[in-house]
């Protein structure tokens, strides 16, 4: 950890093809130190997100790297049970079935206790890139609420603030696995950068910029491959001809964060009924006439506007090396 | 009713400043032939509407108008009890103190009533056009669910869908003011066409304009007087040096949808927890992976979009004679 001027990363992930390309491209990147991936439960189940997760080191050539199993329920303990292997394939790799990882996961504790101790021995210095539902921060956060104060930052990639989830129109898909721990980490936290799909539908890699992936290299050949199935969704559910980059989208916030256009202001989600899952915030367009479920929150920044073109320019450059 | 080239207009209301803009605007206009007006709770109490929707028609000298009183209680019969006496004064038309109204409310049947038998008498001829909740538009339904299908047009000033409520971040006040009519009125209604917050806002008056109005008419000095309250809200709680027209805006839209980009799909109202008088819309940004809770509903018309210049210009020249 001793170069200062390098944010430490944790990568909390569900791999997922977008993951891939998140994780490989933090890897690629000089501003960042990644020391560990912790694992959820969402585009595949929690213990296939760890085994995608060592896959993916070892692709990377990264076996140094920790990766730190996550919690199999939600935070409020149910058992999770949907998974989005109609978007990522059943193996979370487009059904390439890869090879089984040759590392193996840390024992010693769980993702919430890892995350916990690392903000704690480097107060001010973590920075928490959030690519699932926020199981694990909000358990982390019930370990020990100073830590809300003391990373140097959250990064989440959930939420649809003022456009339609992707799960039904009220939900993304983030959030709907975990509003519970969701809203908990937003009345609790500070420093925290929501990515939804408000900006992350707009960054798009092409058809073509898939097919440039495949560069011949290992790392190249398994992008490529992994990434037909979830081109293939967005074909016939979105009717556009390439993916959206929703996962390296919110890494790119990370490193890049004058990318984005960011506002202010208090974020609920809702638990209950048909917006279950829905983000909510309170943009500031007005002085409310008393208080409401929004006041006294600490204030979020929420990405509502970005520059495509240099986001995805970034991601092309760092997936692959 | 002779001049078939006229729309037949039933304005739902609670005056309300801004609802006597719009009925101003509807009984100078040669488009809309105005058949009744029926009251309701919001700005103020049901029975202070109806007062004020007679003083109205004394003012503009339309007499010959009806004025149907409605319900008291929401759809599900709850008596409301919040009314928007900080924005329209107690008085609902800015603290003016008017004499009382000469004529007096139909006494024969009620707002919903008068509904469910206008739309009978003339199918397909009716256009309602609903400034308050939409409590007596679900009663007439409830009395006769066909009715949903026989206006012409149901024109409803409500919601907010890709941007925060007036109420709070979630909330618009009308759809708050009774959920669960909306909600029934989206299930069962044909040819609607919601102007919510999303043009409204946009559709202002500025201080000068509101200057303007008091041209030493009655008329003109009403609107000038009945304004000043109103204004000093939007300027408090918007930094707005004017007001926003909602009621007329919705107005205009009967006569000149052409001004507005409508966005079809289905529409949800919510009724549980923080999220209670949301509207959120199934915009059709995507084809979802199995059905959800918007699945099936009648397509409904949304005003994303609005040509602000041109309705503020209509209205300008409609509210005066």
């Amino acid at each position: 950890m001793g170069d200062a001027t390098k944010k430490l990363l944790i990568i909390d992930t569900d791999p997922g093809v977008d993951d891939a390309m998140a994780i490989f491209a933090a890897f690629n990147s000089p501003e960042v130190d990644v020391i560990g991936l912790t694992t959820l439960f969402g585009n595949v189940k929690t213990s296939l997100a760890t085994e995608n997760a060592l896959r993916l080191r070892e692709l990377a050539g990264r076996e140094d790297v920790p990766v730190i199993e996550g919690s199999s329920s939600t935070f409020a303990g149910v058992p999770n049970k949907r998974v989005a292997d109609f978007v990522h394939g059943q193996d979370g790799f487009g059904n390439t079935h890869q090879p089984r990882p040759k590392g193996s996961k840390e024992e010693a504790m769980s993702a919430a206790e890892f995350i916990q101790q690392k903000v704690n021995q480097f107060p001010g210095r973590i920075t928490i890139l959030a690519l699932a539902s926020l199981t694990n921060v909000a358990l982390a956060l019930s370990l020990d609420e100073t830590i809300g104060s003391k990373w140097a930052e959250l990064v989440y990639l959930g939420g649809a603030f003022f456009r339609n989830g992707n799960v039904n129109p009220a939900a993304e898909a983030n959030t709907l696995g975990d509003p519970e721990a969701a809203d908990y980490v937003f009345a609790l936290g500070n420093h925290i950068k929501v990515v939804g799909l408000d900006v992350t539908v707009g960054c798009q890699l092409t058809a073509a910029d898939l097919d440039a992936l495949d560069d011949g290299s290992p790392h190249g050949r398994f992008l490529h491959a992994i990434s037909q199935t979830y081109h293939a969704f967005y074909a016939k559910h979105y009717g556009i001809n390439g993916m959206c980059l929703h996962d390296p989208t919110a890494f790119v916030a990370v490193i890049a964060p004058e990318f984005f256009k960011w506002t202010e202001g208090s974020v609920r989600v809702s638990t209950e009924g048909i917006t279950r899952g829905m983000t909510i915030m309170d943009a500031g367009f007005c002085n409310w006439v008393g208080p409401n479920a929004w006041s006294g929150r600490p204030r979020v920044q929420v990405a509502l506007g970005v520059d495509e073109t240099k986001v995805v320019q970034l991601i092309k450059g760092r997936i692959c090396k």
